[in-house]
């Protein structure tokens, strides 16, 4: 999405080979216009895949994924990261590790907003290890319910989150898909959407 | 907001005299066409006022919050709960205790994302005893900058938080103010927006 890739060019900043900021206008101040283009584009290639929820995981994840779900007229599910355990016939649990902050969280939602027959089209700001994608995955599927698809709206593709989505028979697409960083720098993978 | 109170009285479920459940539209699985409704609303309501920037605090106050943005076009401010305490010129933190959690945690902004100047609307999505508004406030002023308005999604009436915030020189807008439950049971005061 070019909108998207000069906007991390223009805002974004590459502090090591690893770490891109971009809490300029994605996770920390937001700038709503460009997540009404990015729900907008989610729409567009998701479109005619029968999807009728959106999940997300909090809290990055919420502006653009309910940008995606008013675009699509379907409900937005946020999916919480919990620091304990529960044991609830109530909801679905399954852990996360976060690599960004070295721990692991129970990533939960309530049962009761997940059914059989329900096609999720999960959506999340970065993909780049592919943990906190797998996991919704689980969760989504523990339900019955299918993962009709995977938004990511920044994909750090010298990462293997990808992989291992492919690897588990998920398709991710990406709006912008960063292919190398340095201090100063990031390149794109060629941009297909 | 008669939408809003409607939904209330539809989906809303009071468990006891105090906690109200709006997680089926609001703060888990979300509608975000109400969101969107909500946000218009603020955007009347706080119109003409020199708004240049929306608050809020992850994670449930992002959606209502950021269609105000996006109907105001400002960009959204989303302030982090930090577990822990951080030394940092580049942050703003102030304690804030939750009474549903029983804890404290530390609001957390950074700081070049706030100036003297800035014209800042606070919005949440619950108004209770205000620790969380009163935070906010504190953020915002520390940096210099105004505290143009508060905007809750729900208040609880027959809670402090109105009241305190009137005592610190702020006029809360809420667009649902219950001012009673039992089980089963939801009041409103009269809606006067």
């Amino acid at each position: 999405m070019k909108l998207l890739e000069e906007r991390i060019l223009k805002d974004g900043v590459a502090l090591n080979s690893d770490v891109l900021l971009v809490d300029s206008f994605l996770n920390h101040q937001v700038d709503m216009g460009l997540m009404q283009e990015i729900g907008r584009e989610f729409a567009r290639i998701f479109a005619g895949k029968g999807i009728n929820k959106i999940a997300t995981i909090e809290s990055s994840g919420i502006a653009p994924a309910g940008q995606a779900a008013l675009a699509m007229g379907v409900p937005l599910l946020v999916m919480k990261k919990s620091t304990s355990s529960i044991l609830s016939e109530e909801l679905l649990q399954t852990p996360v590790a976060s690599f960004t902050k070295g721990s692991t969280y129970q990533l939960t939602t309530k049962r009761k907003y997940l059914s059989k027959g329900d096609s999720v089209l999960f959506i999340d700001d970065f993909l780049a290890n592919g943990e906190a994608a797998l996991g919704a995955a689980r969760l989504i599927e523990s339900a019955g319910a299918t993962v009709a698809g995977i938004g990511i709206v920044i994909e750090k593709a010298f990462q293997p989150g990808r992989l291992r989505l492919i690897e588990a028979g998920y398709h991710p697409v990406s709006l912008a898909a960063v292919s190398h960083m340095e201090t100063g720098i990031i390149s794109f993978v060629e941009s297909v959407s």
